[in-house]
């Protein structure tokens, strides 16, 4: 499809010869070749990138020389409407997709931002050293980005994506582990409670009752003990919680009801992932594989 | 208790002065008058600043000079332990506790991040207007601080807090709207969708189909519309995925199986939630306000 040029970018500053490229090779923003240098590992830029190449082979243009003129044509713009300050700097915060943590955070420049757009790993601007890093680029745990988004201002950048491994280069998931409030109130802070977010909090502390059952125990042991020690038990408790919340709909029970039943499903069977070894990381994993192809619907659709 | 002061605070720099107050009054960390000055809504914060109180009471010192002392002495090290750059700043970045959504990033400096310690409200120091500003102070909608982290360097500060509305100053739920891949794709881009984890990508995905079915429907529904549509086949499901999740636990099966039968569970949880108008945020609310009580432990007890 062809799209007049006008409407193939928003942003300022356009060059002629961008205007003249894009018009020429009718290029559509949609098969934007941009993608066909990206070594993604999503299906559907894959597609994408397939369908670009198909495309600049039917109309018989180099199709080396278009990619990399397509990509200053459609990233400069970008890249000039970033707000980099006298250093040329912005701050970057890696961000894990399906957890939501921030894994690290340090500064682009325009170069960073440029390769971390057309590699999809994660790369930064070392003020020490001076140099562009990719984060990975030794210890091959990378940030594999599927989205880059500004903030308002356009000086902030966040890199969403996946890491392959623990991102610190102390061996820690994210970088931030040193609580402030720890810092200040125990004598003992042992500097490696990371930053954890509700959901990964309950994941935490359910994973530590876990491992105090192979401990010496005193007293009554606590519900989420009673329930990783006792399956019969717990899978009733997901079977009753479950229906619980199906019946504030059915029973038009308020909306705090149905907020509290949720909570009830959602700790149960975290209990029971914990007792599977599972991570809430790896099911929203499969979430998101599932619902960037429409998964979710084509799957459920076949088994009702 | 009475704790040496040697395991009062582990950071460096600490003063005689300091030092002295510590030993003096025997002050435990665990009862650290900061806490005081916090105006937190946590309970257990709450709890722990009127136990303060009685604390210094009966020790008959004017509490207004020892908390002002105690917070210098227990504050200072750690102030003096960020990597302030040659302007004084660090990165600080305010982060949603429940939903992990990166709300804004701005910078901290010294009293910027002793303001946000005495007063749980993310304060920052504006480059542009050389004050601190305290997020929130017109717009009301304060960002209310549970905990502080630090990265590895000590030169990136973490806010994880709650906040009290949308964080920009555009009315959007964080700053960060700006899709670069949809800049670099999309004709029509209109520069408002949020950066969103899996979790909320999904939540969003049902919501949208939940505001199609007021419009005009052409074609077979998708799947998610048929469940929003249908009372009795959503609450089915949910049992019915519910059981199979419990069937992983009881029969021994796989752990892919495991995520993936949670995947379904979350999935058409979610949609009963957006039928009912809940949101994850307010689950996950329930969730941290239960589990910080010890309350999911408690309750459930009672209830079995």
């Amino acid at each position: 499809m062809a799209v007049p040029y006008t409407n193939c970018f928003q942003l300022p500053n356009v060059s002629s010869k961008c205007r003249l490229l894009c018009s020429s090779t009718r290029l559509s923003a949609r098969f934007s070749p941009i993608h066909a240098s990206l070594g993604t590992s999503e299906p559907a830029l894959r597609l994408e990138a397939k369908n670009t190449w198909n495309f600049t082979r039917h109309r018989q243009v180099s199709t080396a020389v278009l990619v990399a003129e397509t990509v200053e044509c459609l990233v400069d713009p970008l890249l000039d409407s970033v707000k980099w300050d006298d250093k040329g700097l912005a701050v970057a915060i890696a961000q894990n997709v399906d957890t939501g943590a921030v894994l690290m955070q340090g500064f682009a420049n325009r170069e960073a931002l440029l390769k971390t757009i057309s590699s999809r790993k994660a790369t930064f601007y070392s003020r020490s050293r001076s140099t562009l890093w990719t984060k990975g680029e030794t210890s091959m745990n990378f940030i594999n980005v599927h989205d880059i988004f500004l903030d308002c201002d356009r000086d902030s950048i966040i890199y969403l994506g996946k890491p392959d491994g623990p991102t610190c280069h102390t061996g820690a998931e994210t970088c931030y582990y040193t609580s402030v409030d720890d810092s200040l109130k125990d004598a003992q802070v042992d500097d490696n409670r990371l930053v954890l977010t509700t959901l990964y909090s309950l994941e935490s502390t359910i994973s530590k009752r876990k491992e105090e059952l192979s401990g010496s125990s005193e007293g009554k042991p606590s519900w989420t003990k009673r329930l990783l020690l006792d399956e019969k038990l717990l899978c009733s408790k997901i079977r009753e919680e479950a229906d619980e919340l199906c019946r504030t709909l059915e029973e038009n029970e308020d909306q705090s009801r149905t907020a509290s039943e949720m909570a009830d499903v959602l700790y149960h069977a975290m209990v029971l992932l914990a007792r599977k070894g599972v991570k809430v990381e790896d099911v929203l994993q499969v979430l998101r594989l599932r619902f960037t192809q429409s998964g979710i619907e084509e799957k459920s659709s076949r088994k009702s």
